[in-house]
């Protein structure tokens, strides 16, 4: 039998998440989890789901009537838009420029799709002209790409990605999780087809729930795939003719009928997490999308030029730099993981590692959503130096901090 | 361009969720959903996994080690659960007796297994000889049926079917959601071989997240079809020689690593809702597994005594009723939504309608996790007699509330 045990009572530990995010949530958005529960049909409930579906239209920059939740984490939502649209056979185009493009052609491959791909090297993004080259060249039924990839810290410029796809017939797919609000993603002025996104970087959420959007051309195709489980099917429905789509559970045409008035019944929406959505978006929208994003541009200002009055060296493209995540280079000779350790132990401040190619070579530093604020900047910046400075590397002392609040002042902050 | 509103702040009006599920989370849970997030490899929250691995364990009554958290409803750990171990081709044997049964055939359907299904008709439940004969007649490498269906309001008798499994070499699958800590499920004495569950019934938690535990016949099978994605894959990595399994965000074989010392990175674990998994798991081991489906046992003996009193006739099998959740049959000649509609506008007091060929026959009224308790038995039985009466049924005046406190009071309470 099991261990007899029941353990403490929940007590986390302070931390100024500085990573690639989960990050710190919102007080507001904690409070709001701690909210009590509502029926999944009742009208109390259907309508927040409802002013769920107005508030992200606003943060997708979409009017997009199918803007809604998926009840899982931020790859739920990448998983949902791939499996809903692809079939067996279907070609994809990835271009690849960290771990989680990566990431992309492996969830396609699941779905049996014939994944073409492109790749720069890591830290770099594509010239448009490369992408329209390879669209040209594969004539896929999708395009799927990550706005930034926290992997890289770049983020691949979109603006002409959506004329290039309607050029070559292919619908776009942008994962927009590690940017969302952090940097500009107009998804109707750029003409992008389905984007998601997750709560836990710049929305200043929790990991759990992942918003998604796409516009009638993605709905069409996959209302060819709809299917209605036994149990809950209306009289005389008729599936239609396409294939049905290998997921229930992210199956977008039974979500459309659930988050619409036809209210069919499919899994239980998860409340708290709903919640917490929504009152991400309602921060966001209320501090203004240009605004929320100038803030994380400010920060990245910030952090930049801290780290290099440290002597430090930035990794990757920085004119495409992602605005919340910042690469640096581990100085030669140090015990990365080290670093990190006293980061956390003497500071409560986490800082993140690296994937793949990275790994060991660079530290990734975050400052989005709630933790994107100048005091934490400033924090940062000083156990960075203390604990290099401890750690016998050579740094200058007190100018990081210095250079970051110049940036502020300059901002008029 | 979107609406531009903002909205009110979020005040969900005061419910007594008496109906299938969810119902009101404890306020510990809520509590515990408000609390400062945790990087997913911060020390502290590899702990807290760990710790809810021990809890749940002990939930299920198992030594399984494979025993966490899908990041999802309790439908995702379902899907979670067959997409891992159905390949195309595979007979699955799946006896419905119930919405819900359908739903494991519909979702297994989607894996392209080969689907036998045997039924009884709603509010029955089966012998466990018709099982056997069928695992006998098909062969099955799976059977997966439900504990308890809340669409009927019965459970099926589980005590053999780990034998039957074991004695035609099948692997066994049970769907407790609707009555994990309702009622006894001794995974390992029962010889189960995978088993989910969800939070927001009898463990009295939000809906978002759905406990697994399976053993090592399952782990086998699963790792024989391990496969980690391009990105974070170790070097030398060779993937297994089996089908790859359909989806990433459910693959049990990438699961295993996030949830073990090899911490490889996956999906980023839902952290508020772990905290809200690990404090229901918590209050139920404090008061003790029996005491808990003792509880649910005696709401249910009161309930049910409570609407017969008032000359309303129960549904389906007595015997095999489900403890949390009560079938009543709606009297001839009621509009029963204008009486669930009164019963929530009136008293703030939900009960369910049902689904497909019980659909305007019978409400299911709930009593479980924090709201199985005597004083909500009462209130609900009080409120549904004084609404029947404002809709001219005859009912008895005040006998409901008197048999189900004699139920009670005959268990010295």
């Amino acid at each position: 039998m099991a261990d007899n045990e029941i353990f403490a009572e929940l007590n986390p530990p302070p931390r100024l998440m500085m990573g690639p995010g989960p990050v710190n949530v919102s007080p507001r958005v904690l409070n709001a989890m701690s909210m009590p529960l509502l029926g999944q049909f009742d009208p109390a409930f259907t309508g927040y789901m409802n002013e769920v579906m107005t508030l992200y239209r606003q943060i997708f920059q979409t009017a997009n009537q199918w803007t809604f939740l998926i009840d899982g984490t931020a790859r739920a939502g990448i998983e949902t838009a791939l499996v809903s649209i692809l079939e067996p056979g279907d070609t994809v185009l990835v271009p690849v420029f960290g771990r989680f493009g990566h990431l992309l052609t492996e969830i396609a491959e699941r779905c049996q799709a014939k994944v073409e791909l492109i790749e720069t090297e890591w830290g770099t993004v594509f010239d448009p002209g490369q992408i329209e080259e390879a669209a040209k060249r594969t004539r896929p039924k999708l395009v799927a790409m990550c706005q930034g990839d926290t992997s890289t810290t770049v983020a691949q410029p979109l603006a002409e990605i959506g004329d290039i796809c309607q050029r070559y017939d292919a619908l776009s797919y942008i994962d927009s999780t590690a940017s969302i609000v952090g940097m500009d993603l107009p998804v109707d002025a750029w003409k992008l087809d389905i984007v998601s996104a997750g709560l836990q970087k710049c929305l200043a959420g929790p990991p759990g729930s992942a918003p998604i959007t796409f516009n009638d051309r993605v709905a069409d195709i996959i209302n060819a795939r709809k299917h209605i489980e036994k149990g809950i099917r209306p009289d005389g429905f008729q599936a239609a003719s396409g294939r049905t789509i290998a997921s229930n559970y992210f199956d977008l045409s039974m979500l459309m009928d659930y988050w619409s008035e036809t209210r069919l019944n499919h899994h239980t929406e998860a409340t708290s997490i709903l919640y917490a959505a929504r009152e991400c978006a309602r921060i966001v929208l209320q501090e203004g999308l240009n605004e929320t994003s100038a803030r994380h541009a400010l920060a990245s200002r910030a952090m930049v030029a801290g780290l290099q009055a440290m002597g430090l060296k930035i990794f990757g493209d920085l004119e495409n730099k992602m605005p919340n995540v910042t690469g640096v280079h581990i100085p030669d000779g140090v015990d990365s993981e080290a670093i990190r350790s006293d980061m956390l132990n003497d500071f409560g401040i986490e800082i993140g590692t690296s994937f793949g190619p990275l790994h060991g070579k660079i530290w990734r530093i975050g400052a989005m959503g709630y933790n994107c604020q100048k005091h934490n900047i400033l924090t940062c910046l000083n156990a960075l130096e203390t604990t290099l400075r401890l750690h016998k590397v050579g740094v200058p002392s007190g100018e990081a901090v210095d250079a970051a609040i110049a940036e502020y002042r300059a901002a008029g902050q």
